[in-house]
């Protein structure tokens, strides 16, 4: 008998029609011959609901009343779901994520899991029972008190949780259908991916391919959780991320994102200490730095370029104007019209050429490169962002990552 | 300084505007240099809203998973209610049931308190905080499984905390303004008490005066926990509930209650154990009966009439028909068109010719008394449903429980 543990998002539950059919699905399983653990976020829209309320109540609400707050939410759909799930007949218990030994840090609002006890889960698994876990929240086992893991929270509880069980695999359920070698809605000719691996997986979504966050991939890749990412609409199969592909494709996919800014420090003082004094401010006022690039010295002055969430530019640019100032730069400029396009594809480690191929299909198509960062397994570029579109396709269509994928899987 | 326990029920809050509201109240009692604790329920039609969500998923919902999905209220509420009053620059936090250390028994849905810790609500007290407690819920400390305390829970816990904390008063804000000598919705010279003692609040409450639930007054006299009824739209005083009242009055108001029906076994057998016969199967199947009359034997055999919630008559009436059947009765009539109509006051029991004057007023005013059942404290007489109003009116006028009331506080 094999161990599953199936996540569920808030769209998979977002009403009572939803929720009876995840019932449905996770019963099929349990049917076939499987012990399932399921993890659900909280229904739709009920999460911002509950913000809305908070914000009407409070001009900044506490991060612990909120958390205590935002955790209702999956209670309410846990729960939910083990009556919908007893109606067929089968035993079923929800537990928060407090009940089910989900330890985490005292960060409210942006907690990390430190250790997963799981003793009810496994108790519950033994008297023969479906168990559900609230995903996205957890407890400081200092302080007890009630904490949320924020983005990608659920996924991170599922992987986790199927890493501490030792489950056989982690089924992640969402409204795609897995993971593609473009985005679909950009390239008609994106196929998805029967698999990819833990390495490539984490560039991508680093790169832009939302559907699964990187802080679970990572914990995938550190207990080796085969994850199966699949749509919640029907029963096909999705792409399965692991440890090993059969064969590493050269590149695995083409990703974008257009959900970031570039600053730019202008005639920087080529000497020692100026990265520090620029990236520690940042760093310490919660700045997502991504990639940064530092040209050569040219008569001993340098630019430095970063990129960072739309969101946060101006926090960022603040920042960079009080640290040129204090160095001695020249001047501070910020562009919110860019996107960032990736290869990804593990194959690259041990192939020669792909960057220069990547370069020349993006100049034969009259699309300017302005910065460049590589990894491994990926190489980024960033380009305009009125161009984005016509970058993935080029690189999509030169590359052929269809045709190099299924001859691999 | 002071310790107020206060405690807001459902409709107090139902929106971010009256949580807002709440605060202030909360705050100003602070500020006033107590220290205070707050019980708060869920908002408005959450709870109602989560039971319609249960029965879209399931037929029969396990009472484990409604109290996991009703909990979900509370929290929600009480988080919202700490974030205003931390707006206000005052600090706050809210507790779960199973945090603060409400323990009960293991009966999902209808808990009972066994023992309040509080360990946490001091401590946050002692902190300087305003602590906010969920009403209705708590923990089995056996099984660790969160439970709910059925109706009237969140005034329960309330009153509870209020003794396990030795508060010096327990505020119950209300949508009414206090207890009344009659329901001034029937009766226009009705007036508020100033006070009421605990033992005729009980009769009062089992009356039909539902303003508060008999276990929390249960509770206050038990423990003396003074209880303050008022109103939660303004700022006015309200009713107190407490040991001794300055000087008994003989009528301390006039209750009715529309909710039951009577059901009548005729020509019992006059013999020891029939209405073992009769009542023990209705206990155990939770019938709740309130009165019993059996009149007395006519050529052996009598009738016995008792009364039952109304939607409770259909079982009482099945199990009524067996009973009848097996112990040789000769039938059993149904009644849902009464109403119970009851004096309450300290006061007569040491004043003889009460039971005489009422009955003289209600024969003068051409009602018909079917029943009849007193307690030291209280005169209780079932009449036909139509004439409650008449009933209630006469017996105000009659006795005139405002003037003496007001001479007595």
């Amino acid at each position: 008998m094999a161990l599953v543990v199936q996540k569920f998002g808030g769209t998979s539950v977002a009403d009572a029609d939803r929720i009876r059919n995840v019932a449905r699905r996770v019963v099929e399983t349990r049917r076939a011959g499987n012990d399932v653990v399921v993890v659900v976020s909280a229904m739709g829209k009920t999460t911002d609901e509950l913000i809305r309320l908070a914000d009407q109540v409070s001009s900044t609400p506490y991060l612990r009343e909120m958390d205590m707050l935002l955790t209702a939410g999956e209670r309410i759909s846990m729960a939910l779901l083990a009556m919908a799930i007893q109606d067929h007949g089968l035993d079923a218990m929800s537990l928060t994520g407090s009940q089910a030994g989900i330890l985490t840090t005292n960060a409210h609002g942006s907690a990390k899991i430190t250790e997963i006890r799981g003793d009810r889960v496994r108790a519950g698994l033994d008297e023969g029972r479906i168990v559900i876990v609230a995903g996205f929240q957890g407890v400081d086992p200092d302080s007890k008190e009630i904490t949320t893991l924020g983005r990608g929270g659920s996924d991170a509880t599922a992987v986790a949780l199927a890493a501490a069980l030792s489950a056989d695999a982690c089924e992640i359920f969402t409204d795609v259908d897995g993971v593609y070698t473009a985005d679909p809605r950009m390239v008609a000719s994106a196929r998805k991916l029967e698999e990819v691996s833990f390495e490539e997986m984490l560039e991508l979504a680093s790169s832009g391919a939302g559907v699964l966050m990187a802080r679970s991939v990572e914990f995938g890749r550190r207990y080796n959780v085969p994850i199966h990412v699949r749509s919640s609409f029907h029963d096909g199969p999705g792409t399965w991320v692991k440890e090993k592909t059969m064969e590493e494709a050269v590149i695995r996919g083409v990703a974008h994102d257009a959900s970031e800014a570039k600053v730019t420090v202008h005639g920087v003082p080529d000497k020692p200490g100026v990265a520090v004094a620029l990236f520690e401010p940042l760093a310490s006022e919660g700045v997502l730095v991504d990639m940064i690039v530092q040209n050569v010295s040219n008569a001993g002055t340098t630019d430095i370029s970063f990129t960072v969430p739309v969101e946060q530019l101006d926090a960022a640019r603040t920042i960079a104007q009080t640290v040129a100032e204090s160095v001695g730069a020249a001047g501070v400029d910020v562009d919110e019209n860019i996107a960032k396009v990736s290869l990804v594809g593990a194959g690259m480690k041990s192939e020669t050429g792909v960057a220069a191929r990547m370069f020349r299909i993006l100049s034969d198509h009259g699309i300017n490169i302005e910065m460049i960062s590589t990894s491994p397994v990926r190489i980024s570029c960033v380009v305009r962002g009125d161009q984005v579109t016509e970058a993935v396709t080029s690189l999509h269509d030169g590359f052929d990552p269809p045709r190099m994928s299924a001859v691999n899987s």
